[in-house]
C-alpha cells in the first residue's frame, strides 16, 4: 500500500482523535443520529446527481489509487528509445512476435497499430481520442469526491440548523443549553471532517494520479508516432526528455534499456 | 424511472424527515411563510434572470432525465462496426431502404448526409455544429439549477435577518427569544435544503448526463465520417473503441451486431 | 414588455414585502441612511471600477433587454433558405434592390460585402471580429451588474460592522441592544436584497440574452457565407437546422418563407 | 485626473465617513494598532507573494490610469483609412517621412516593419506576441490589486480573533465587553473597507483599461497588416467598425481624417 | 536571498507578533495541541493528496525560489541577438566550440539541436513540450502550496468546533466561558495565519516565478527558432523585443553584447 497515503490517513486523523480524547469525554463526539444524516444525506444528495454505476465504479478506482503505484513517466524512456533503435534496425514488423511482452496495453495498442500499417495521423487520432476520453472519465471520479467534499459541509450545517430550532424551540432556561447545542454542532463537525479530511484530498488524488497517468500516455504516444516514421532512437530520447524534469532525466539515463 | 434517484431523493429527504422527528415536534418545521418567500423568491429571481420558457423546458427535460436511461456508448459500437461493413460491400446508397429503422435521430441524419452526396467536411461541421449547439442547451438547464441553487440560500439567509430585525425590535425578555428566533431560522433551514438535497444535485445530474449524450454524439459523427470515407469495419470499431473505457470494450466485443 | 421579467419582480419583491409587513412593523425595514449607504456605496465601487459611461451604458441596454423580445433563431432558417434560392436563381448581385427591406443590419452588412464580391474568407473574418467584440461588449454588461452583486452584500456587512461598533461603544444594559442591533443588521439586508433579487438575476439575464443575439447572429454569418458559395437551398436550411434544438425545427418547416 | 474616479471615491468613502459621524463617536473607528496590522499584512503577504518591483510598478500604472483617459477606439477609424488610401496611392514607403508624426509607438513599430518589407506574418507574429505579453502584464497589476483584495478581510478577520482571545482571557464581567469587542471588530471593518471600496474596484478598473487598450492593439494590427497588403481604404473601415459598437461607428464616420 | 520576501515576512509576522504582545499576555497565543492539530491536519490531507515526494520536492523548490534570482528577459535580448549575428556570419556550426560556455542548460539544448541539424518543426516542438511540461509542474509546486492554504481554515475550524463541543458539554456556570472559549479559537488562528501569511503568499511567489521562467523560455525558444531561420539580428532583436515592456526594452539597449 501507498505509504505516504497511511502516513497522511493516521497524521491528521490521529491528531483530531488525540484531541478529542484530550480534552473531554470521547464519547461526546459519537452520536449516531448525526453520523448518519451527514453520511446519508451526503450519499442521497450525491446519488442524485451521479449515476449509481459510476459511484460505485469510482470508491473501486479510489481503492486501486491507494493500493498500486503508478508507472514512473522516466522509465519510459529507454524503453521507447530501444523500440526506435530495433524499428530501424530489424523493421516495425519485428515487433509482432514481441507484443505480448509489451505490459502496458495502450503501448501495445499503439504498435499493433503500426505493425497494421494505419497511416500516422490515424494513429494519432485514435490515441488522442482515447487520452482525451480517459481524462474526462478521470475527472469525472474527481469530481464525484469533490462533490461530497462541498455536500458534506452543507449538510452538516443543515443538520445543525434543525438541532438549533428544535433547542430553541423548547427552551425554557438559557443556562441549559450547553449539551443540545453541542450536539447541534456535532454534525456540522463530521461534515467538515469529512469533506476536509477524506472527500477533497481524495479528490485531490485522483487528480494528481490522473495527470501522471496521462503524462505517460502522452509520452506514448509521441514515442509511438516518433517510431513510426522512422526517427533515430537519439532524437526519440530528446522529444521524451522534454516530458520530465531535468533531475529525472538523469534516472532515465542511468536504467538499462529494457523491453 | 432511474432506481438510483429514487434511492437518492428516498435517503437523503428521508434521513431529514427522521431527524426532525425524532428530535422534538415535527410541525415546528413546517411554517408556510417561510417556505413561500424561500421557493418564491427562488423562482423569482430565476424568471428575472432567464426567460420563462426556458425555465418551464428546463423542468420538462429535468423530468425526461431522471425517468429515461441514457443510450450506452457501447451499444454503437457493433452498430456503426456493421454498417461500416454493409457500406464497404453494398455502397453507402444501399443504406436508402433502412434509413427508417435507424432510432437514433442524430445518426439517421448523418447517415441522409452521406447517401446525400454531400463532402465529408460539410457533413462534420454540419454534425459539429449540431453537437456544440445541444451542450450549449443542455448547460442552460444545467444553469438554471444551479443558479436556483444559488439563490435559495442567499433567499433563506433574507428572510432569517427578516425574521431577526421583527425579533430584535419588539424584544422585552431577553429570555423569550427562543421561539422567534427559531422561526427566524427556518428561512436558512429551507433554502439549504433546496439547494443542496434538491437543485444542485439536479443541476449536476443534468451535467453529466449532458456529457454522456454528447459522447455518444461524438462517436456517432466520429463514425458517420469514417463509414463515408470507406474505413474497413475493424479500423472504425478501433477508433470508437478509443472514446469509452477499456473494460467496456469487452461488452462492445461480447454484442452480436444489430442494425 | 416582457411579462415573465414582470412577474419575476413582483413574486419576488411581493413575498419579501409581505413578509414584513406581515411579522411587524413595515417602518422598522425603513431607514434612509442605511439605504443610502448601501446604494451608495455599491454605485461608488461600481464607478471606481468602470467609466462612467459604461456604467451608464449598461442601464440602457438592460432597460432595452427588458422592454424587447430578442429575434427567434427558428425564423431566420425559412429566411435564409429563400435567400440561397434567390441567390442561385438570379445571381448574387439581385439582392442589391432588397437591401434595404432587410430589416437585420448585421445580415444586411453581410449581404452588402457578398454583393461588393469581398472574398469569402473576408467576410468571415470581419463578420467573425463583429460577433467576437459584440461578445465582448456584452460580456462587459453582465459583468458590471455581478460586479454590483457582489459589492452590495459587502458592503452591506460593512454597514453592519459600523453599526454593531457603535452599538458596543454605547452598550450600558445589554438587555436594551435590541433596535440598535436590529437597525445594524438593516445594511446587510439592503446588500443580500439588492444582489439577490435584482444585480445578480440581470446580470444572468443580460448572459442569457447575449448568449441568444449570437447564435442568431452566429447563423448569420453561416449562412451568408453559404449563400455566396452557392450552396443548395436545402445545404442551407440543413446546416443552420443544426444550431436549433430538434423541437424548434418543426416550427421553421412550418413557417412560410418570407423576406 | 478621471472624474468618474473621483466620484466613486467621494461617494463611496463619503457615505461611510457620513455614517460613522451620525452614529456615535468618530473617533470610536481610528485605531492605529488595528490600521497596522491589517495595512501591513496585506503588504507584507502581497511582497511575499510578487516581487517588489512589481509591486511598486503597478502602484505606478494605477496612478497613470486614474489620471490619464485612454484612446478611443474610434478615433483609430478615419486615421488607419487614411493611412490605406495613401498607402495605395504614394506606396507605403511614402510614410518613411511621416513616422515620427505617429504618436501611438505601437502604430509607429507595425508601419516601420511594413517600410523595413518584412512580411506580413512576421510582422502579425511580432504585434501579436507584443500584445499577448503587454494583456500578460496588465493582468498581474489586476492580480496583484484583487489579491490585496483577497488578503485584506482575511488579515481583518485574523485580527478579530486576536482581539477576542485577549478580550475571552481577561474577561471577568461579560457586561463589560461592549468596548473590547468593538475594538477587535475594527480590522474586520478596515480589511472590508479596504477590500471593498479600494483593493478590488482597483482592480476591475485595472482590468477594464486593459481591455480598451488590447482592443485599440489589436485594431492596429488588423490595419496594419491590411494596409500592407494593400487592401482598399473602404476594405479597412469595413475591417476596423467591425470591432467596434454600431452606435460608435456613426461617430467614427463623423469624424474627419487626421494624421 | 530576496529580499522583498525578508521584508513581507518580518512586516507581516512582526505585526502579528506586536499586537499579541501589546493586547495583553503573549504566552494565550502559545498552545501546542492546537498548533499541533492545525498544522498536522493540514500536512495529513496534503499527504493525502499528493505522493509524499512531490510534498517534499515542493519544499526544496519553493526554498529555492527565495533563495536565487530569476533571470531577467531584458538580458537574453542582446545575447540572443548577438548569437543571431554570428550564426550568419558564421554558420550554426561554429556555435559548437562555444556551446559549454552557455550557462542556461534550455538555450544550450536548444543549440546543440540546431547543430544537429534537427529540422525547425522539430526542435519548436521538443521546446514547446518542454516549456509545457515545466508549466505544469511550476502550477503543480503551486497548487499544493493553495491546496494547504484551503485546508488550514478548514481544519482550523475543526479544530474550534472540538473545543466548543468539549466547553459547552462541561458547561456550567455560563460567566466562566472566556478561556475555553479563548483557546477554541486559536485552532482557527493559527489556521488563518498560516493559510494568509504564508502558504497562499508562498503559492502567489511559486505562480509568478513561473510566469518569468516560462516568459524567458518562450522568449529562447523563438530566438533559436529565429536564429536557426538565419533570421538577421535586427529582426531576432525585433521579435524578442515585443516579449518585454516597452520601459525594459531601453534597457536591453544599454546593455553591451556578453556571450
Amino acid at each position: 500500500m501507498d505509504i505516504t497515503t497511511l502516513i497522511g490517513i493516521m497524521v491528521s486523523f490521529g491528531l483530531v482523535f488525540i484531541s478529542i480524547m484530550v480534552g473531554g469525554d470521547g464519547t461526546w463526539f459519537i452520536n449516531y443520529p448525526s453520523i448518519m444524516i451527514v453520511l446519508g444525506g451526503t450519499m442521497g444528495a450525491t446519488l442524485l446527481a451521479y449515476p449509481l454505476s459510476e459511484v460505485l465504479g469510482v470508491f473501486k478506482v479510489a481503492k486501486n489509487v491507494f493500493l498500486h503505484r503508478s508507472q514512473m513517466p522516466a522509465d519510459l524512456i529507454p524503453l521507447m528509445s530501444g523500440f526506435a533503435k530495433k524499428a530501424r534496425q530489424e523493421g516495425i514488423l519485428s515487433f509482432e512476435s514481441q507484443l505480448k511482452e509489451i505490459k502496458d496495453p495502450f503501448l501495445a495498442r499503439g504498435i499493433q497499430m503500426a505493425i497494421d500499417g494505419m497511416e500516422s495521423s490515424s494513429i494519432e487520432e485514435v490515441m488522442s481520442i482515447e487520452i482525451e476520453y480517459l481524462e474526462m472519465r478521470h475527472r469525472l471520479g474527481s469530481e464525484i469526491f469533490s462533490t461530497m467534499g462541498g455536500f458534506a459541509p452543507a449538510i452538516g450545517m443543515l443538520g445543525t440548523i434543525i438541532g438549533l430550532v428544535q433547542m430553541l424551540m423548547q427552551m425554557e432556561d438559557p443556562s441549559q443549553i450547553g449539551a443540545p447545542m453541542a450536539v447541534a454542532l456535532l454534525t456540522t463537525f463530521y461534515g467538515t471532517l469529512l469533506a476536509n479530511l477524506l472527500f477533497l484530498p481524495v479528490a485531490g488524488k485522483l487528480n494528481t494520479r490522473s495527470k501522471q497517468e496521462v503524462l505517460v500516455k502522452q509520452m506514448i504516444l509521441e514515442g509511438v508516432i516518433s517510431i513510426q516514421s522512422g526517427d533515430n532512437h537519439r532524437v526519440v530520447e530528446q522529444k521524451l526528455k522534454a516530458f520530465i524534469a531535468p533531475k529525472a532525466r538523469m534516472t532515465a539515463d542511468a536504467q538499462p534499456v529494457k523491453a
